[in-house]
């Protein structure tokens, strides 16, 4: 073990010790500790959006409405902790007459959590974000790998919640913050020591597939495997129809290129696919496009490397066979900023050729041009997992087309009529995480207070007496909690 | 590929084509249709429990139980899938104001589930056992491999849902029933193409660590991986404390006896291990424990491979070094019978010879003595993951040896205060499934209503008109299950 390894160990054996105090902590302990860091995070001023705007390049604005998204999440995941929700306390009484054992189940913490720090979300996404929330919420410690990309932004978010640990009187080892440039190895080497550590029981991720993929075959290879639940980006195809696009073509585009185009396309949920059938609707459309898209500003990216993707991945993209550029931003580009582009290219060549399926990072989108219905549908079928598909339909449009429909339901983890996919709004219906490879587990969400689930695990006490059993499923129901009793929803009273 | 291939490759075709029918289908139609495959089973008379006693050795009073419990699942399960508690239904409403979205979420099925039966439970466990219970709850078709130590029961049982299928009107591909001995290849191959077939969505197993762990891998090494629940056993130590040994000795022999040979030991529940600090407590138990096996008869196991698999590990066990044997059976065993035996060896040979960890399916023990608590504390924390643990205590050793019940909380699903773990309850609360290597994922159970969450995942639905919508996130509630709406539980009110 070098001295790295060395420190990163002692980092989760601290962790690991701090889940020995953690998993007795009650779901309002833990709910008042994230109100607590919500507070503090709240009152970090101008420096922490003046180091992420230098970091990012992200504008002020945006990073001011993100910084209340976090606290958001912080509190909306503290409420639904509270409420008892993710405790799924469930209780079956003794029956003395058929020998029934008393029997009491609910959730406690999976065990000490790695959480991979985002790129584009230096503060939502992030040290902060809500990886790290919603494993403390569910009773996991959380050694953060902060992103190379804002390590100070990182820092700054790591002293805010170290600082909570410190007023609440909890175990330091609750929560870790470990940056690339403060000890040797490469991040990857990092990362898959911390995955493969064997005091690590779970990983969030977001980010690129490989980084994904990557982690998640470590934490499958090793002697105990372990959940990891990485987003991974997609391509977020909107399939566009007949009636809607003769209704509205030019505010669809107009919409479309806005969310292509917002943050400089550096969202995972960034659409970057557009099927219709040919028509002079999608030549209004197309038109509408070029448009908007000439006229959009380069923008800089979120830095170096990730520009550097963009411009390679784009142009892999665009020079592939039967592909034709339907519009650039018709504004030069500084060094580094991305420059949005839209490309067509037919329907047979998209289901042909799969490089036009990859996601590329950044404002780029492929118009498939189908010659039918039939062509759309087999787009549908063919593609792979995504976060999200949008339906822009009329009524009429959905009514006949319903075979498409039913066909997307298995594509992805949400799907939208009308509107567009980016702007994940942090509430309990959001599901952010769709079939691989978008995600590595369908199952579960990264957005949202359900996103605490991941971090679970059910443990069933029988025939205990009340005095030795949690709070949450202790007789008096001390916690108020809505609780299953006997099969039945209790929520107050005592039983 | 070849003939049998090509057979499997239909059978899980039909089951893709049938998850496209399930997928649309209500909780409350499912439910319908769990509640007369209980019928039809119920209505299975004594050729069931014959074919059962023939093919598995297993005594008809037991199967005539296990019967009833197989229809109780179907049942309770059908009644918790009804109740829309799978559903999961979240709805957040749109805002004009803020320019919030209308995000609803419920459940869908994951898709084809492949059962694997298990040897030990020709009914609650196999072909129309709680895995195919909780996955046609949760919306997903089964295909099941059924056990070869029982054919002809699982052919029976097959016939009774084929039947409730046709009756219904559901496509023939909702279940299939595939039999090693009806085509060519090993039951392992029939595993692992069933398993790395792309359209099969999820896996459900009991049986050996070897089989789940094999099946593990190769699902996540597909090119999308997918989620595994091996249920795999454990040896579910029995930590007895001095206080409960003073007081009794002797009955908790004999609770320890009848739950170690109950149906010649062959539960995944058996508690393999007893845990104790010499004394007078220990000698005690120990001699009524003797004076229990030798009394207890051998009796004829499940199949010559279990029984041949017994009698060698229990050999390998017993002639390990500082091993010495407590009692064995008084009466003489016919072959295939399965012959209890309890042996002992000391706290520190048991931490250092890991092979004294390991499974024995069958009436087998092995009681260790240890010198002091600090060595009891020392195995409870080199335990790999159980299915249960069970404290052997009064409320005063409970007190005394908080650091000891403190790390056994890690290290199972279910954890008892006296009692034996044999007689798994299915109700809300039982959770059967601990850490690994118990189980591929403890997140789950594999027995109570709760197995059906292994099957699900969540879709999310924004802005799409009411009509649209599944029955479960109208606005109406038609289905009257209960909902979180804008954050709080609504049951049956429209909104």
């Amino acid at each position: 073990m070098n001295q790295s390894e060395a420190f990163l160990d002692e980092r989760v054996r601290m962790a690991a010790e701090a889940f020995q105090f953690l998993k007795s902590t009650t779901v309002a302990q833990r709910a008042a500790f994230m109100h607590a860091v919500a507070d503090k995070i709240e009152g970090l001023g101008a420096e922490l959006l003046e180091t992420a705007h230098a970091e990012t390049a992200l504008p002020l604005p945006r990073l001011t409405g993100e910084k209340a998204r976090t606290v958001g999440q912080w509190r909306t995941y503290a409420n639904a902790v509270a409420s008892g929700i993710y405790a799924e306390a469930r209780i079956d009484l003794a029956n003395s007459e058929t020998g029934k054992s008393d029997i009491r189940k609910s959730n406690v913490g999976i065990g000490p959590v790695v959480v991979f720090g985002a790129s584009n979300f230096p503060f939502a996404f992030s040290t902060a974000g809500g990886d790290t929330a919603s494993a403390i919420g569910a009773g996991c410690p959380v050694i953060v790998k902060g992103h190379s990309g804002h390590t100070q932004t990182s820092t700054i978010m790591a002293e805010a919640i170290t600082a909570v640990i410190k007023e609440i009187g909890w175990p330091e080892g609750v929560f870790s913050h470990i940056l690339g440039n403060n000890i040797e190895g490469t991040d990857t080497k990092i990362g898959a020591y911390l995955t493969a550590h064997p005091l690590v029981k779970a990983v969030g991720f977001t980010g690129s597939y490989w980084g994904g993929k990557a982690l998640f075959d470590i934490a499958n290879q090793r002697e105990e495997p372990i959940p990891v639940f990485a987003e991974m980006g997609s391509i977020n195809p909107v399939f566009a129809f007949t009636h809607l696009l003769a209704d509205r073509a030019e505010v669809l585009a107009q919409e479309y290129a806005a969310s292509l185009t917002l943050g400089v396309g550096q969202f995972c949920t960034n659409p970057g696919v557009f099927v219709a059938v040919k028509g002079d609707g999608l030549e209004r459309f197309k038109k509408a496009l070029a448009s908007a898209i000439v006229a959009t500003a380069p923008a800089t990216m979120l830095n170096t490397g990730i520009y550097a993707h963009y411009e390679k991945n784009k142009t892999t993209l665009s020079s592939q066979v039967d592909v034709a550029i339907i519009a650039e931003s018709g504004i030069a580009a500084a060094q580094g900023q991305g420059s949005p582009a839209v490309v067509s290219t037919s329907a047979s060549n998209f289901l042909k050729n799969r490089v036009l399926s990859e996601e590329v990072f950044g404002p780029f989108a492929v118009v498939v041009e189908a010659e039918n219905d039939a062509e759309v549908l087999a787009i549908a079928r063919q593609l792979k997992g995504q976060l999200t598909i949008t339906i822009a339909a009329t009524k009429e449009d959905v009514n006949e087309h319903q075979d498409i429909i039913h066909v997307v339901k298995d594509k992805a983890g949400r799907i939208l009529f009308n509107g567009m996919p980016t702007g994940v709004e942090v509430v309990y219906a959001m599901q952010h995480g769709g079939p691989f490879p978008s995600c590595t587990d369908p199952r579960f969400t990264s957005v949202g207070p359900d996103s605490v689930k991941r971090f679970v695990r059910p443990l069933a006490f029988q025939n205990w007496p009340d005095e030795f059993l949690p709070e949450e499923l202790k007789n008096e129901n001390p916690l108020g909690i809505a609780r299953i009793v006997d099969g039945a929803v209790v929520t107050t009273k005592s039983i």
